[in-house]
């Protein structure tokens, strides 16, 4: 998507550590005209699939997530980052390793909000290794439900998440991939799509 | 605001505690058909008041004030609540304590994104003791910033919150306001507007 690679272009910042700041338009600070942009855009590449549910995962996914689903014209769920176990039984729940935080945490979902007559379109802002989207992917497959594809606003094409979960035949878009980047000159490559 | 108080009514559930679960439309699933008509109405309730900035807090605030932003055109800056103290100065930070998770935490705002010359809407989704409200008023103060309106979708018309952010000044409208509420048969009145 031109609109956002052109964006990360102007506003996102390359820090040491493979760092990809982007905190003024699309996590800390939220362009809603720009993540309408992103909504229509998701609403174009997976237009031949039957979705009913999008879920995210809090926080940043939520925004992106909820705009979006304007287009679908489906409800949000989003997974909860938990530092308790749930023991009753009333929630799905998988532990996943934060890439930015480098630490493990429980993520739920009410089994309330996802089953087995569920078609789910995943959202997330960010995909790197791929922990957290792996996560979300396990808690549709233990609700029955299925996993109509998977839409991401920034892709790190230099880590392996991408590839992991496309060999998984999941049906997955990044609206933009970034290739490689260099902290030094501040240089981003996209990938081509 | 009718539509919200008849779908509380409907779908939201008493517990023990003074536990009001809306979880299957506002906080955990979240109807956007309804986040749009509650968008409106913030819109109509604020519309004498310059607004160039939405401000909320991760996580269950963020999906409202992103779809309500659509109707003021505004970016939306979401507070996120860390665990650690930031020490480098480029944050506004202020402690609140959760009345859901009963415990302290550290809520901070990227100076980058609130200044003086903005004028803030504060959005949230619950109203209870009014800490996390307190909260980001002190950091849209601390930035030197104004606060030009506070809209909450519920507020817990029995806990304290709304009256001493009422006593402050604020204008801060609530879209549903429960004055009371009984575990034992469910039933829910909420003060007239």
């Amino acid at each position: 998507m031109k609109l956002l690679e052109e964006r990360i272009r102007k506003d996102g910042v390359v820090k040491e550590g493979n760092v990809l700041k982007v905190d003024s338009f699309l996590n800390h600070q939220l362009d809603i005209s720009l993540y309408n942009e992103m909504g229509k855009e998701f609403k174009r590449l997976f237009a031949d699939r039957k979705i009913n549910k999008i879920l995210t995962i809090e926080a940043s996914g939520i925004g992106i997530a909820c705009v979006a689903a304007q287009y679908f014209d489906v409800p949000v769920v989003f997974a909860k980052k938990s530092q308790s176990i749930n023991i009753d039984g009333t929630v799905y729940s998988t532990m996943i390793t934060s890439f930015t935080h480098k630490r493990d945490y429980q993520v739920i979902v009410s089994k309330k909000f996802i089953g087995p007559e569920d078609h789910v379109l995943i959202i997330d802002d960010f995909l790197a290794n791929g922990c957290a989207l792996k996560g979300l992917i396990e808690l549709v497959e233990d609700a029955g439900a299925s996993v109509e594809g998977i839409g991401i606003a920034v892709e790190k094409g230099f880590q392996e998440g991408g590839r992991i979960i496309r060999d998984m035949g999941m049906n997955l878009h990044s609206l933009a991939i970034v290739e490689s980047m260099d902290a030094s000159t501040g240089e981003i490559v996209f990938r081509e799509q």
